[in-house]
């Protein structure tokens, strides 16, 4: 067992106008933020906003890149070329890189967003394109997807691959994440309960009522979700109370060592 | 007299399926390259590849910042804030300096772009937004504009400013730069005898048939007109022939200290 | 005084995953709804919602046409040329139109949302472009603006212009309207007071406290304050019991007649 | 054998700043224009002179709708789903038909651009949601699609489809045309012959060197290709040695009724 994990929550997803998520109420419960860099949502205006913040409050913030599709909200699957992401995603880690240095922090991680995230988890072609991006730009960050099927494509490029465990979104029979266009409430406490259950034994139940193995260095909840300040409030309370600490992804890959 | 001058060139203005410019036919005949950062201009593909033929010639690069306005080319006003340009020239440059670095070459300078570059030469809130984006991220980088009235703005922020003469534009009898949304082509020859004049005189003439003062340090030319290879193919036979050298805005800077 | 009175709300301020105003909740308090076409806020599919449930609640539908700038939600000024604003006015009112239609319904009107209202309330060339778009493609409809200052533009090219009064606004001492980037909460039963002055009086104070002269036929709301609905209804409750109807404009200009 | 055909090609593709195709140089050989309509390419400007060009040149004009992706030029696929796709052709065709109007025009055609076109011949929602809207909003207009593949679903929502033969593109050996990102030249004698053979034959030659069958009432050719104009030329004046005209695709349909 471990006896710390990492929260992280995809932030700074408002764009102009329109406000999305509340991260200052999520921020005091967890310890990663997953910044989105203004092709799904994060305008510049937003990113300096959440990246101060985010590093007032201590946590790791990670690039949160994503496809071109602001009105999709990076939520649809497009055909793009591994040549063309490769270069999508050097320039958002480079645009999110550069607010996290003039607020004086680290770039602790790459995350990709909504269906670009299942793309690289699915085809080794997309996840070797992020990962050699990453090799250029950022060679010592990790890279979070939702499971093994890539893992080769990504450490063939000397990058290394953590994987999620996400337990506000339901997982298929076959182990695939249901993705919600527009995130529902989930139940607190029985998040907190998946959240214990990820970390003890290691596993998620499914839609199909059977178990499927899951990580538990790094745990994804939503920033998107009408609770989600409780949720995260909810799961830090749970957490504390069996004696698990909240510490960001950083400070565990750096203890794995 | 000057014996070496920079001639710099604004690149990588494709965007996707849409070309620009022949950035490749004219690079070799240039010092310095200011390369679209995604606002106006040039999608990630296209920054890469410009930034990388930009190195390989030798080409000081620059970011070359603009207003976020694909429809209008950067080339019409906007009521932007200083609060929300700052931002957007953080971000700019952070995407642009990523390609910057994955292909081994330093950033030389920033410059605002088509209607930024008026704005900023003419509202020292502006340039201070713009150069206090700079101070925090690239300080030791020198800005381009237009002219002398937002100095003080600028190097209260200690960024050092370098004002450009332009001889494929035409200035009016206030020396206030005559844009145009679409490049017309200019004589070669006669575009030659103002970069010399430029560089001998500090001089150019106005559609007024008056003199104003030109920096004689760098020199834009235009990489949209319709004969800009001509243009800066015989600008640069005609300095070599008087014995004056092309090179990047960065020698000539250290060469000042 | 008047015994009827037509109150507009700006509406379909939704993009994609980013929600804006509750429209279902304001729609059973006002009679007309400007609807955004795309340029400022409104993907096709939250356009085709907002004009079947305004249609469904007889709202009159109209065209809330404005500056290409979803960054800025069309409320910062751009250097837009009368020709290109023209045709941006046809593209977005043939938009719009198109889902009326298959609504069943009828345009109503024609407003220019934010900065390019206050543009087209003060020059002339803009006002003429707007009203030339719609004497092409929709000659009965009346446009709807701040003031008299271009009137003699929009007339001359046959379009009725109709000038709205603003409660939850302020005006300067010039008359002008301060406009807020995010909507402020305004008090309910002042609102309400200020409605019923404009419309026995034509009347509304200043910041300056003096007052300026406002036209009864037509008062805007905005749908994207925090409080919108209970000022709405608010404001109905009041007109009801001083024996004003609320009733769309179109019944208005009709009766006028 | 026809002694008629619709030659169609896709224009309006500039945006803003960014010319492609020689429209004005291809118009005299052909009979119909699917114009571009925002979304993959074409801003309002654009569309309002290629519409009048396009009239004055006595072309059928049609909606070229597509998928919203500027960057990617309309050529990738997405995952949008029915209900959207739904709307966002509504949008397009209302905006287009509006320029139509004011032109003093009649919408003679709708047709997806790009991966849209594409997948709206393989997958039958697709179809079925772009006929639905036309069912909505112009009831009585041909849908041109690749192939007979979703023929039903068209039908089903009451809309008459025809198939188009592609000349300057290739087939596969299963009948998929072979999508280019940017466009190559094609020899324009060799694109005549295959025109002429669809016409006659009504059949076109695979890569695969197998022949498929090809509707001979109307022929694409593609305007962005680099000798666009000169194929086009060449195709009209063979066409009309052998005594066939090209006259635009309505009056065929009217005739075959």
């Amino acid at each position: 067992m471990s006896d710390f994990v990492d929260i992280n929550v995809d932030m700074g997803e408002s764009y102009g106008r329109w406000s999305l998520g509340d991260d200052l109420g999520i921020m005091p419960y967890i310890s990663s933020a997953s910044v989105a860099c203004g092709f799904h949502a994060g305008d510049p205006l937003t990113i300096r906003k959440t990246v101060q913040a985010g590093i007032q409050h201590g946590l790791q913030i990670g690039a949160h890149v994503a496809l071109p599709d602001l009105l999709g909200f990076g939520r649809r699957r497009m055909a793009v070329s591994p040549e063309e992401l490769k270069e999508y995603v050097i320039y958002q880690i480079g645009a999110l890189h550069a607010f996290v240095k003039v607020e004086g922090g680290e770039l602790g991680h790459v995350k990709p967003h909504g269906a670009l995230y299942v793309m690289c988890s699915d085809d080794p072609s997309l996840a070797s394109a992020v990962a050699e991006a990453m090799a250029e730009l950022t060679p010592g960050l990790p890279l979070l997807l939702l499971n093994d099927n890539t893992r080769s494509a990504v450490e063939a490029k000397g990058i290394q691959l953590v994987t999620e465990a996400f337990v506000d979104l339901d997982y298929d029979a076959d182990g695939k994440l249901i993705l919600e266009r527009h995130k529902l409430a989930r139940d607190p406490e029985e998040t907190a309960k998946r959240v214990l259950r990820v970390i003890r034994e290691g596993k998620i139940r499914t839609v199909a009522g059977t178990d499927i193995t899951a990580s538990n260095r790094t745990i994804c909840l939503h920033g998107d979700a009408p609770n989600a300040v409780e949720i995260a409030r909810t799961v830090k309370s749970r957490l504390e109370a069996e004696g698990i600490q909240i510490r960001p992804l950083r400070e565990m890959l750096a203890a794995s060592v």
